[in-house]
C-alpha cells in the first residue's frame, strides 16, 4: 500500500458521484494477520491466526487466551513479547506473538482443539455449546450490579465521541467498557469484532481489572455467540450493542444471567435477558 | 427459546422507549454450531464448526470447502448429507453436513492446516497471505467483463427489495449476486458474514455455475481478506459492498484484478481497483 499509519493505511481510489470519477486518496483500516502462540513448560505452540487491525497485539493475544479458557489469570503469565528469531523481515515479527507462562504454570492443552476449531467438542448443536462453556467452569454473573436506562442511553454518543473521525466512517468494528456511571474506561476498534472484544478484556487482564464486574461492555455491531461468551468470561454484567442480537446469544445470557441489551440507539433499546439490572420509570 | 421457523427464533423482550418498559414478542436470526466433515477415499475428517444460520447448509459445506481450496470442482462430489448415525437428538443431527468426494477424488489434506487456523503457512504477514492463495493456484480474473455505473448504483435496492422484512431490521448480513444487467441470480443470508459468501458459492458449485466470470457479487457489510479470497476463488470479477474494505481487501483486489468497490449507497460509490470494468460518465 502507498503508506501505513496506526491501524490506517493510505490508498488511491476513484470516487464515483453521478456516473463521474475522481481520484482521492482515502484511508483504509489496515488489516494484518496475528499469529498467536503460548509457551508452557518450555514448549511452543501456535494457537491460532487472526486476520486483525494492527495496536495493542498484546492485549489481544492475552484477551483471546483469556476469553478461550486457555489464560486464567493475571499469575499465569510471565511475559508476553513479539517474535523476534524469524528470518522474515521486521513487517512479519510484529505479527507474532508469544504469551509465555510463568515456570510450572501450565493449560488443559484440550482447549487447543477449540480454538483450532477443529473437533465438535464445542458442541453441535446450541444446547452443547452451552453446556460446554458451563464445563469449562465459568459461573452464573452475580445479582447485585445495577445502571440506570439513562446511562445506557448515553452511551452510543460516548462511543462515538471517542472514536476517531476515521472510525466513524465504518471502517472499523468498536468495544467500550463503561462503569455504571456511563464513565468511559478503555475502547478498541479493529477491523474484527472479536478481535475489539478481546482487547478490551487482554487490557483488563493486564491491569490486573478482571472479572469486570462492575462494568458496561457495548459494541458497535451485533451480538453473536462469540462476543457474549466473551463477556461472560471477563465477568461483565451488562452487555449493550448498536445492532441485533442472535438466538444463542440471547439463549447463552439467559444461562448466564447476563444482561443483554441491542439496539441501542438514542432513548430506545431491547432487553434480551436481565431486565433487572436495568433501573427504568414506573412500575 | 420459544419458538423457531427457518432462520428465525420468537423470544420475549422489553422493549424500552425513554425509560418506559413493555414486553413484546420479537424474532432474532437463529445461530447454531454447523460441523462440516469431509470423506475421502473412505476416512471421513472434520474440517470446521461454523456458527451460522441454519438453512442452505449443504450449499454453506460445499461452499467453504470449494474457497479453501479442498474442493475444486463439482466433479469432485458424490453426495452431500446430514450425519443420521449419531447418538445425539434430531437437532444435532442437523448441524453435521458431510461432503462425499467420488471414489478416486482426493484433497491435499495440508490444506485442512489452514482452515484449522492452526499453522502460519496462511502467512504471517498480509504478503505473505497474498502469496500463499497464490500458490494454492488462484489465479488473476480476466479483463473481459463490464458493468455501467447505473447497474451498480441499483443494486442495494434490488437487495433491499428482495430481503425479507426482518432481515432488513439488521439481525442479518446478506450476500446476493447478480448478472451484468443488475438481475438478482442468488441472495443468502446468514449471521455470519463469510457465511452467507459460501453459500452463494456453494450454491453456484451445486448448480454447475463456477466460475462466476460474468457477475457480481453485493455484500450487506465491508469487504475483509476472507470475503475478497472467497470473490476470487469463485472467479467472480466485481465485488461491491455497502461499506468499507479493509487494507488487506484491496491489497488482494489488486494482485488478483478484481473490481472492489465499496460504500456502494445511492448512486455514490468508492472503486479501489479495477475500475476499467466500470463504465462512468465522461472522460
Amino acid at each position: 500500500m502507498d503508506g501505513r499509519r496506526g491501524g490506517h493505511t493510505r490508498a488511491q481510489i476513484l470516487k464515483v458521484d453521478a456516473g463521474h470519477g475522481e481520484v482521492r486518496s482515502d484511508l483504509l483500516a489496515t488489516e494484518e494477520p496475528l499469529e498467536i502462540r503460548i509457551t508452557s513448560m518450555g514448549v511452543t505452540a501456535p494457537v491460532a491466526v487472526t486476520m486483525r487491525t494492527p495496536g495493542s497485539d498484546f492485549e489481544l493475544a492475552v484477551g483471546f487466551l483469556y476469553s478461550e479458557g486457555i489464560l486464567t489469570s493475571r499469575d499465569d503469565l510471565e511475559r508476553v513479547a513479539y517474535c523476534v528469531d524469524r528470518a522474515g523481515g521486521q513487517e512479519q515479527q510484529y505479527n507474532i506473538v508469544t504469551v509465555v507462562m510463568r515456570p510450572g504454570r501450565t493449560f488443559d492443552r484440550a482447549k487447543l482443539d477449540r480454538s483450532f476449531g477443529m473437533t465438535s467438542a464445542c458442541g453441535v448443536c446450541g444446547k452443547e455449546s452451552l453446556d460446554q462453556i458451563e464445563r469449562r467452569g465459568l459461573a452464573s454473573i452475580e445479582q447485585g450490579f445495577t445502571v440506570d436506562h439513562t446511562v445506557l442511553s448515553a452511551l452510543p454518543s460516548t462511543l462515538t465521541a471517542a472514536q476517531g473521525l476515521f472510525s466513524k466512517t465504518g471502517g472499523l468494528h468498536a468495544a467500550a467498557l463503561f462503569t455504571a456511571t456511563g464513565e468511559l474506561l478503555a475502547l478498541q476498534e479493529d477491523v474484527g469484532r472479536h478481535n475489539a472484544v478481546d482487547k478490551i478484556i487482554g487490557w483488563a487482564l493486564l491491569e490486573g481489572k478482571l472479572p469486570l464486574s462492575t462494568c458496561i461492555l457495548m459494541v458497535s455491531g451485533r451480538s453473536s455467540f462469540e462476543i457474549t461468551q466473551k463477556c461472560v468470561a471477563a465477568g461483565i454484567p451488562v452487555l449493550c450493542a448498536v445492532s441485533a442480537p442472535s438466538s444463542l446469544a440471547v439463549e447463552l445470557s439467559r444461562r448466564f444471567n447476563l444482561t443483554l441489551i441491542g439496539f441501542l440507539r438514542d432513548d430506545h433499546f431491547n432487553v434480551y435477558h436481565g431486565a433487572s439490572r436495568v433501573h427504568l420509570i414506573g412500575p
